[in-house]
């Protein structure tokens, strides 16, 4: 895993991807009291930065192999980026998902070309089902972070940030990025680290759900106590990447920490002010820096949104509970 | 008022407004039955395309005229264009508003560094307000679509399609504007004549607020009955401007003509399939493509969001009313 593969990934993904802008508002400045440079990848297509990883590792197989087809197990971003960059191909693809994830999710990863496989959660084992599927149709497993050629993919979002920042003048700053099994924040950490050594990125976590910041921290990897209950479900995963945590090692800042309430109020805060659409979990990284200034330095501070793909219910929630 | 004026306009902007790119959706070229390009001018600077023309005609000014000031009357985007754009030179603004204006919005221009002056719009004249003023200030009059830089300053989103639509393969398109006094449509239509000329600008407007639509049709200028009653109220003016009717009668094709439920649904569709925040009258151009498509020819549509600066009870009914 190295920058050589992040550059190869943007070779092969350009004009596919969209290059999301930076994007600023002098309100959000005044909130975190420093200027806020965001990173909307919740205009990224299938509305996550999942895409990028999706297309990089489809565009990444031999004819033949890709020929055959790729399957992934997910409920929620990595499916719909998998099945979109597979159509593109002309390529089948099998998502795997629980039986009891929303019907939207299902729809949309149908829609966009995906054979979804539902499987129960209480009773069927996942894996047993994905591999029993790709062994007969010999499919090749996309996994959703600990896969290099998805790595790099999210590093394509990396690239563009420091020629971003370099555009804009920005020499030094810290680049915050929503923290799941940390493939986005691995990813960039590794562009950045090639292409602009003087922006440092730091994972952001929801509370209870900080396996990485609290892996970083022990010096091995932890596990999440309990996947389920967070409004932050878009980048919940049990635990650290086997390639992810070593290079997050190497390369990470200090995490910081938020609370679902802190994520919600960055929602209101973006509908207002950027006139755009995060899920709690994608916006975790702006309230870090809305909310917790005092743990960034620094006159400019670089914030990813990983996702807008929020039922409107949770976004309505976010619009009534706070007035922005 | 020529393409060398949006030609300047553009240069002395560069780097101040956002580049807002042209984004796609499989789902909305499903709805429409072709492929829909939008431009999202609600990502643009204060939410609004409004702020080029507010930044451009600012920057226009010799030294002297700026130090003393700008003036503008308007409850809505223009006000907060106007506002940021003379900030950004350290220009003082003047910003003649009534005094029923959403608080929200008035009090969005004063961060922005605009002085509200706040009139009673039963008792008292706009007009004769805002000139006392200006007179004894020496404040120069921006006006919100009537004025050749303001124009000229719209038409860079014209010259960015342009280039745009050509990266993406693009010939022979009908461009979708949303129309209010013009100032939008008619900039564009002027960028896009010198150079995309495969591209028509079309005009959009609300239902019973098509003033624009009905003066094309019937060669002179025609008002609105009403001015209020919309939920499409950023995009309503009384009439069409002096300027900008002659452009629009030499250069625009047929126009469209939404409901305000067409435009409520598709700034539900925006919200799920794009994650943008669109206000009704910034949606209705979109509207247009997803519900009116047998008016549309060709493969390709290109579609412009023109703000959104909408409240969250209003976008809050859209993503109720429409389950997308």
């Amino acid at each position: 895993m190295n920058i050589e593969m992040i550059r190869a990934a943007a070779e092969r993904i350009r004009g596919h991807v969209v290059e999301t802008p930076l994007l600023r508002s002098a309100f959000l400045d005044r909130v975190a009291g420093r200027r806020v440079w965001i990173k909307p990848e919740c205009l990224q297509h299938t509305g996550s930065f999942k895409y990028r990883g999706g297309r990089a590792a489809v565009s990444a197989l031999s004819d033949e192999t890709r020929r055959r087809g790729v399957i992934a197990y997910s409920s929620g971003n990595h499916a719909q980026g998998v099945a979109l960059a597979a159509s593109e191909f002309g390529t089948p693809s099998v998502i795997v998902m629980p039986s009891d994830a929303p019907k939207m999710k299902i729809d949309n990863t149908r829609a966009l070309g995906g054979e979804v496989v539902l499987y129960d959660r209480s009773t069927e084992d996942r894996d047993a089902i994905g591999s029993e599927i790709a062994t007969a149709r010999g499919l090749t497993l996309i996994r959703p972070f600990d896969e290099p050629e998805v790595i790099a993919g999210q590093g394509t979002a990396g690239l563009e940030i420091a020629r971003q920042a370099a555009a804009a003048g920005i020499e030094k700053a810290d680049v915050l990025v929503c923290c799941g099994g940390g493939g986005f924040a691995s990813g960039i950490a590794l562009a950045l680290e090639a292409e602009a050594p003087g922006l440092r990125m730091r994972p952001v976590e929801p509370e209870n759900f900080d396996d990485m910041i609290r892996s970083l921290a022990a010096g091995e990897i932890r596990r999440n106590a309990t996947l389920t209950g967070s409004i932050c479900d878009a980048i919940i995963s049990p635990e650290p990447g086997q390639i992810t945590f070593p290079i997050l090692q190497r390369l990470a800042g200090p995490g910081i920490v938020v609370t679902d309430a802190e994520a919600l109020h960055a929602v209101a805060h973006l509908f207002s002010r950027l006139k755009l659409v995060a899920e709690p979990g994608g916006a975790v990284a702006v309230a870090a820096a809305l909310f917790h200034a005092d743990e960034i330095a620094g006159e400019d501070v670089i914030v990813t949104i990983s996702g807008g793909n929020v039922d409107p219910d949770v976004f309505i929630t976010a619009l009534s509970r706070y007035t922005v």
